[in-house]
């Protein structure tokens, strides 16, 4: 059987599953894998992104730099750690101008920079298309590790920023809308900002119960994150942050609960801490866990939400 | 001016230079970049391999992820470090078996497991070209490190193994050579094996005064050292350590000198410390430290080594 037949989910499963490990948390349970290290966590994440899916053309290679390492440091905050360094390997078409490789690295290092740690050292390869691995090491306290599982019934389900921005910029590109609302959009997609800080000060809060971020939609997140905890959700379809130029590109749910790219965190609050949640990290309450389906109210109508979103090979 | 004008290790050069970090030491500038972590070093690598230049048709995807993971133990080893985590992101054609990926991820277990490490996590991407990326956390008590500088004038320099033998694998499978002579070194080429115990076992000697893995053949290595250390190298022609089989491929010095893929130590040993590192490593001795040129001395007559080996874009 081809991997295309099965997808890029069941091919995680079928490798975490089929590794023993030492670590407290595999990569494949949660946004990062954990190793025990004295009173804290060591986290370690890496994610590979090339030309043809991940930088469309109008990406300046700056950009492609931030990106690479904005989806690790996503993962890290993702689980409410404090990044400690980053190391890459870049695959380069030989003919690459070094002025371009120069911009790249300048995006990695300004992202880098912006949250507080650095790049620390990489490998380059000669490679027919453009391909950046980033990978990401973090920490956090034992105490302070938020991971997908641990959503309790009643606890309220938050999201930061807004969903579906990155979908609606990438659909934008090809559509004839304003230039000024596809700038916006395709900024956002371009430029994810990872929630680094947000995902500190949640892990701090002492209020947070399950977390993890949304890199491929919020209706896949939901899954995993009902997976992990063993719980249902239902959300609220008019709570969703959407931006008003998300809705430009399309009014309906589409983008939101199963468009790729935003790097929000999604996670779960206990409901007598929400105030306090709100104290440390502007958020939307989207919905509660339940026991239940993961399911969507609209107009007072429960429907199940589609377990669909982004995913390679398929 | 484009990154073929200039090779690989300018550009790598170009990176570290441009990249400020608080690392103790970047990647550009040893092995791995080491983070200072309390009483210890945490050490962080990556590489890069992919189908055309690093997995000749001959190579079982088994070796595929053996070779993907053991050169990043190398890196480790290098700095006399203990790995403690791997995670690798895997670039597949959608047609990929996936019986395939479940030998590439059986190799890269087998190998992280043989050196009592784990894989612990990953990403994978849908790539026209079959990419293996992985990174390795490893760490080392501070008074441990060793790094590439720190040779003495005087000092011994030693290696580990036989050099020249992955090079003479990759020459064999285009030769009318016996096939048991091209099975060995094709082994050797295909399932290179990283000197985590002898790196580590040196480390404790507290008698190594500097220390690389060989992984761009022994000259390029020869110069790094001798850069880090500000000094030279007298290298013996009679004391390279190489395999029969090699020498059936080719009797002179240009495999074992600038061939690459050997994963070797090349490490120097005070002079009063070379029956303690004898005691703990199987070693042998090809040369001195000196304050002059990288020579070589052969049949009593001294040449200067080229500073050429293997290297990506050129």
């Amino acid at each position: 059987m081809k991997i295309r037949e099965i997808g890029e989910r069941a091919i995680i499963d079928r490798i975490s599953n089929s590794l023993p490990h030492n670590a407290v948390l595999s990569a494949g349970e949660d946004d990062c894998a954990v190793m025990d290290w004295g009173g804290n966590y060591l986290l370690l994440t890496i994610d590979m992104l090339h030309k043809s899916t991940d930088f469309p053309d109008k990406m300046v290679p700056w950009q492609i730099g931030w990106m690479s390492v904005a989806v690790n440091l996503s993962d890290i905050a993702a689980m409410g750690g404090c990044p400690i360094a980053i190391a890459t390997a870049l695959g380069l078409p030989a003919d690459t101008e070094i002025s371009f490789v120069d911009e790249i690295i300048e995006g990695m290092n300004f992202c880098a920079r912006m949250f507080s740690t650095n790049i620390v050292g990489g490998d380059t390869d000669e490679h027919d298309e453009l391909t950046t691995v980033c990978t990401a090491l973090g920490c956090v306290k034992k105490n302070e590790l938020l991971r997908r599982s641990g959503a309790q019934i009643g606890d309220l389900v938050c999201v930061t920023g807004e969903l579906g921005t990155a979908e609606a910029g990438l659909q934008a590109m090809s559509m004839d809308i304003p230039e000024y609302v596809e700038k916006i959009l395709t900024k956002k997609l371009f430029e994810p900002r990872p929630r680094v800080n947000e995902g500190i000060a949640l892990a701090k809060s002492g209020v947070v119960t399950s977390m993890m971020d949304i890199s491929d939609g919020l209706a896949l997140s939901l899954y995993d994150l009902g997976k992990s905890s063993n719980k249902g959700f239902i959300i609220d379809e008019d709570k969703i942050p959407i931006l008003d130029e998300t809705m430009v590109v399309s009014p309906d749910l589409e983008l939101p609960l199963y468009g790729g790219g935003d790097f929000e965190l999604l996670f779960t609050v206990r409901s007598d801490g929400i105030e306090k949640a709100k104290n440390v990290c502007k958020l939307t309450i989207i919905g509660e866990v339940t026991s239940g389906d993961i399911l969507i109210k609209r107009s007072g109508v429960m429907s199940k939400i589609a377990a669909r979103g982004h995913e390679h090979f398929s």
